[in-house]
């Protein structure tokens, strides 16, 4: 079996998604796409439009034949552990072939040679970094001034792309993460190929709604504002009947004021001293965040008042998602030195359950499909890696569905209680 | 010096608190009124409806001369614990020379008689509570068989009041704290002198609004289902005007949907081995809650879902407050050994900066007026009972602060930035 590998969120599937997919399919010629796909809180540190399940639902309806869930523990981080945890997870199954990104860029060449200069760990290099990062410059900044430095002294002969084209590509947000797969694809010794395709119409980033392949950002900003009726033509007939019917019965995530009313909390019993143990905190972010947590009213405030330049709004986001699942530096540390550990699938079509019982033969990990049988209630305590990573995820399920307008959907423990998505 | 105690919680104050206040004054022709009151969190386990502040402010309008707020970790816990506490407290005033407390009964005789059988610990009568408990009853109707009983087999002879007089008596709340004062002071070796005043107007639990004294439930009642103007007869012009200007600030703690999140989101982090650490839930109850907390969409389904005839909902509630607070049966332990470390005077008259110099003289505890002096930050983890206690304190006003529909009051560290009341 041919399969390809695709790394994605879907929040939710849209005809950019769809063009994606198809054109991956293509391209690799695959008889069978995986999806890695992030669960209920996003990699921009904020819970997903729809749960899990809706997002898998619509995967699969658009043709996607399985989805693994991507662990929470690297879903809610940087660039670099997100595609790390992910590569590693499509590595791990021993099936799939090609991983197929979408890119700015489209073109691969410049994404490797940048890969493999922020592989290389250059001293040069790391010393600028450090440099910019200390002049007040967020990391993606100091890592692009970087780079151009670094090429300007070791002279463009080196690269065939040249610097203004490196500047352009590093920046956007799917070349960065296209240039993380590479990464680690390459420091797992892994065999799989990474290929990339010119995302089509608008960029991430793009707020305005205004072409059939609009931004998930877009999508997600006008159904917000102007309701389900406004983004009928920019969803795929499969995506729009799921959101139809979430919005029907009140599952949407959107109850952002409970979301901040429990992170202002969870802070405010926290000293400096505590939020130190957190991931990328104790740099004086500490105190920043302890201000703030005392002083704003809300998500919106909380976070307005903590971000500068060199601490970008989505870190801050991410942070405060650390410190809502009590996830610490020592227990990425932990889960990070053992890597992803289990294979949980959300869902599946047909030709899915072929890839299934082949992934169950093949796969260096257990496959997951009813996590109760690992876990009575979370243990985020436990030295088992398997227990406490899957913990995560099955608490993030708990506290999102808490985000619920209607009050009878905010139940516990869907992890074990929701059936594998199947469809005919 | 003749200065009278009240224990109190003025939520909000009404007629019948003005009536106690002048008839206490009265009765003991005292020259000055020191008020324990609770602060943000009531003994019933819920928000108080308005602030500590708000509270003080009503107090000494309508004449309270000072007031010490009782500390967290006595002020949501059961009557005996909350009596023990706040009798502690005045006592180590070393000025108070008179507690006056309202009953249903209005007469001290049988109260102190039920306050010495109790004190008694009599084998017998243990043994009955115990098979009382067994059997599915809550404390207070165990409590009340047991008595029985046991006045039953020693005889009526033995006691000035009779069976059916006890039995009336010890189900009645303030009958109940009443008793637990008379305890405490016994127990303490305390010099103060219990005296009692018959409650005025409605029985505490009475709802319905229909007597100029009316009870703090009832108003609260009414005022939140029909607004400020339905209760205007039954507050006194000076309580009347300062919950005007809250409702008017958007400073009521009603945003119990957020309080319900807050607490879910806390509970569905922890397991049912977490939650016997908790004071009164090493009994089966820890698999109620932990079942409950994710069935429940809200606080009241929450508390639904966990009540039974033996565990009240009071209890409940308090008990959630115990786990919101993060304050376990070993930090209760802790605490308890020492008793209070602290007076924290709230707000005071002219008449009250007279009995404040007094009691910096003679009091055996520090009285605190600006906890920054002594914490710059919550450090529930010290071993300073002091720091301890008085961090409770103020995460309890961390967290109240988040139940304001106005997000600009939302603020933290009150406790650090609200001056004394003061009222000339």
């Amino acid at each position: 079996m041919n399969i390809l590998g695709i790394i994605t969120e879907y929040n939710p599937f849209h005809y950019g998604h769809l063009y994606h997919l198809k054109k991956a399919r293509e391209i690799t010629n695959s008889d069978g796409v995986i999806c890695v796909m992030n669960g209920n809180f996003m990699q921009r540190g904020r819970p997903a439009l729809l749960d899990k399940w809706a997002r898998t639902h619509m995967a699969i309806k658009n043709g996607v034949d399985l989805i693994i869930e991507l662990p929470l523990v690297y879903g809610i981080r940087s660039a670099e552990y997100f595609a790390r945890g992910a590569v590693e997870l499509l590595s791990n199954t021993n099936i799939v072939k090609n991983i197929v990104f979408g890119s700015e860029s489209g073109n691969l060449k410049p994404l490797k040679e940048i890969a493999s200069i922020l592989l290389n760990e250059d001293e040069y290099f790391i010393e600028r970094i450090k440099s910019y990062l200390t002049i007040g410059l967020s990391y993606p900044h100091a890592r692009e001034k970087a780079l151009i430095d670094f090429m300007k002294l070791k002279g463009s002969n080196n690269y065939q792309s040249n610097i203004k084209e490196i500047t352009e590509i590093i920046m956007e947000p799917n070349n960065i993460l296209g240039i993380e797969y590479i990464k680690a694809i390459s420091q797992l010794n892994s065999s799989l190929t990474p290929l990339t395709i010119k995302r089509q119409g608008q960029n991430y980033h793009a707020k305005a709604i205004n072409n059939k392949i609009s931004s998930a950002t877009a999508i997600r900003e006008c159904f917000l504002n102007q309701g389900l009726s406004a983004i009928t033509d920019y969803l795929p007939a499969e995506s729009y009947q799921i959101l139809e019917k979430w919005v029907k019965n009140q599952k949407i995530a959107i109850k952002n004021e409970y979301l901040g009313a429990i992170i202002l909390a969870t802070l405010r019993k926290l000293r400096p001293d505590d939020l130190i143990e957190f991931a990328e905190i104790n740099t004086g972010l500490e105190n920043r965040i302890y201000e703030a947590a005392h002083q704003a009213g809300d998500l919106e405030e909380l976070i307005e008042n903590i971000k500068t330049r060199s601490f970008t709004r989505t870190r801050i986001e991410r942070n405060l998602l650390h410190i809502l699942f009590d996830i610490r530096q020592k227990d990425f540390e932990f889960l990070d030195k053992k890597g992803p550990q289990y294979l949980r699938i959300l869902g599946l079509n047909k030709q899915g359950e072929k890839i299934l019982s082949k992934l169950t033969g093949k796969s260096s990990l257990p496959v997951i499909i009813k996590p109760a049988r690992f876990l009575r209630s979370i243990n985020t305590k436990s030295n088992d890696p398997l227990i406490k990573s899957l913990s995560y995820d099955l608490m993030a399920s708990d506290i999102y569905s808490l985000l619920y307008p209607n009050k009878r959907e905010r139940k516990g423990h869907r992890d074990f209680t929701t059936p594998l998505i199947k469809v005919k």
